[in-house]
């Protein structure tokens, strides 16, 4: 029963973005028109433009506001890491988790930071999170929503059953839901799961077709034997499953994390409700492969927040189309680079409504020849 | 006398900065060493930590900080304007600074979001400042130190005479010092002068020694017709003055402008007094590429706010191996892509100062294996 209702969730989350159609090209030219009238020469602010106009795009209002922020970061464990696929012990997830509460994490000061809430969504960490006490102002608030104690071990059979992939993307269209109906203008969205860059590219490798060296990497800093351990796990895990390519949700439940499926969620709720979404590194970009597979309408709705390290985030966002915002060799996910890039949508904003015009400053305009 | 007291402010400074030596070594390693302490993966921060420990470097405290943050605009004109060889005319060059004063510029609105003060110097502004009001509260502070209206022709011959070159820097020193004596943490520096892109690639082209056509672009927005007439009238001085790419100084007056001198005098100022400066895009490039060869030891202690779309710029870039910290597509000048750096040296500061380390928040570490 339970499958049912998550089915049919996901289901109508789908048809809400389908529904969208394109961008609001109406909105997008009125957005360009005014900018053009600011004192400046017409373009010469580069992204910070084309992020105003693509606000317009995306909500429909060319004076769209980014003042209500939210980061929502998933976290949750991967059976694959006993495989040594990562650096870090598992316990490091349910321990990370407990940092972001307690404020001492980078995506809890970088939230703050950009003047965002944070939300963090346990949809799957496998072991018990540690108490924590936020002292510092900037914790995060928890969800727990655990389907599982983390995925099983993808290098002998599926992560998850169909059941739990809907059943993690259901977490994650009501933690989104209720996000839009907090009325949030902008979302960054991230995650945690020590492993997970494993499933990622294992992701990446069937969705872009692309081929498993090229999309993986040292994660949070193999050695080359577990870079060569990890690409063993995932030539088993492709082998083992063979996930056919032309179904998202049959490769999500294969090799896939339960984060990955929470962030598939709230992207489908904040894009179907005309929020614009920041995703942040290769992870939160292979949770939107899976999305804009099962809802092409979501690709030009989402912002880039930067290009991670990873080898694999550069093929997801040219399969995706994203020129991200930032390039600054992050490689730690957490949602570090969305939230960073939330300044950068801040600043187009304040361009837009702050700056004067040639009229109304007395600026002569371009001299014709 | 003015000049030869002039040419004394510029030899100290040179000397101040020369006198610096190397990045302070001791307290990079401290930086680097509490980074790798803090919850995240080594240097999975990439470019916020390298900033700091370049902070570190440069003021010699592993605990530099930035809260202090000034932008300073230089603006004067450029007889070469004449050959027409900007979109717009040349009393927009003042009609823009009476828009920083109104905070109506991009500038104002960029510098009020980094939390820093704007000063803009009338280094040699060729028309009547219109009476500007701030009513938005990000207006600028005017400093009028005109050494003369605009520079001469360089298509016929220098710019400047070597005595106002000097009398352009010292304004910029003078500046520059005052900002340090107000307790300035960070500095960022731009301009604003119709026809100053001309005089950056003029200057571009004999410093980086690189091909005229390489380094001149579209400006605020050339057509076919106007990038040939610049590119003729850059090539016509650069006959006309043959400047001597060992002689800096010389070069400058040749075929530099009043407000990049007066950004070299700021640079100078800033680094010798160990204050972390932020380039903005081509002409504050081209300012420094004048300061380095100065003093060579200003550029490991510059940071690169952005990467301009003008092309001269990559050059500049190349040459003082700085890597940017944007690449936004800005072309606007002002200090805009500098300012809008501001707040990623802020981020980078935040981590340092406000995240959790491995034994305070529990996490363990790495595995051996």
């Amino acid at each position: 029963m339970a499958a049912f209702a998550d089915a049919d969730s996901l289901a109508h989350a789908v048809a809400a973005v389908e529904a969208l159609g394109p961008l609001d090209a109406r909105a997008m030219t009125a957005a360009s028109a005014h900018l053009d009238g600011l004192t400046k020469p017409p373009g010469s602010l580069g992204r910070l433009e084309s992020i105003v106009v693509m606000l317009a795009g995306i909500t429909g209002r060319p004076d769209a506001t980014v003042g209500r922020r939210a980061v929502i970061v998933a976290a949750a464990d991967h059976g694959v890491a006993r495989r040594g696929v990562s650096a870090y012990p598992q316990e490091v997830t349910a321990q990370m988790v407990a940092n972001f509460l307690a404020g001492g994490a980078a995506i809890s000061v970088l939230a703050a930071r950009a003047g965002a809430t944070l939300t963090i969504i346990d949809v799957g960490v496998a072991s018990k999170i540690p108490a924590a006490a936020d002292t510092s102002g900037r914790g995060g608030r928890l969800i727990s929503a655990r389907i599982r104690a983390g995925t099983a071990d993808m290098t002998v059979g599926p992560a998850m059953t169909h059941g739990e992939a809907l059943a993690a993307i259901a977490v994650g269209l009501r933690v989104g839901e209720a996000a839009v109906a907090d009325g949030v203008d902008l979302l960054a969205i991230g995650e945690m799961g020590i492993g997970n860059t494993t499933a990622a590219s294992a992701l990446t490798a069937v969705l872009a077709e692309a081929p498993l060296e090229l999309v993986t990497g040292a994660g949070t800093g193999l050695d080359a034997a577990g870079l060569a351990r990890k690409r063993a796990a995932i030539g088993a895990a492709l082998a083992v499953n063979a996930p056919d390519p032309k179904d998202p949700l049959a490769v999500l439940a294969a090799v896939g994390g339960l984060e990955i499926a929470a962030l598939i969620g709230v992207i489908l709720a904040a894009v179907g409700a005309r929020v614009p979404v920041i995703l942040d590194g290769f992870i939160a970009g292979s949770a939107a492969l899976v999305a804009v597979g099962l809802a092409p309408g979501v690709a030009p709705r989402l912002l880039a927040g930067h290009r991670s390290a990873e080898p694999g985030h550069a093929v997801i966002l040219r399969r995706l189309e994203l020129e991200p915002l930032l390039d600054l060799d992050l490689r730690l996910g957490e949602g570090s680079g969305a939230a960073l890039a939330m300044d950068l949508v801040g600043a187009a904003v304040s361009i837009r409504d702050e700056m004067a015009t040639f009229a109304s400053a007395g600026v002569s305009g371009r001299e014709e020849r």
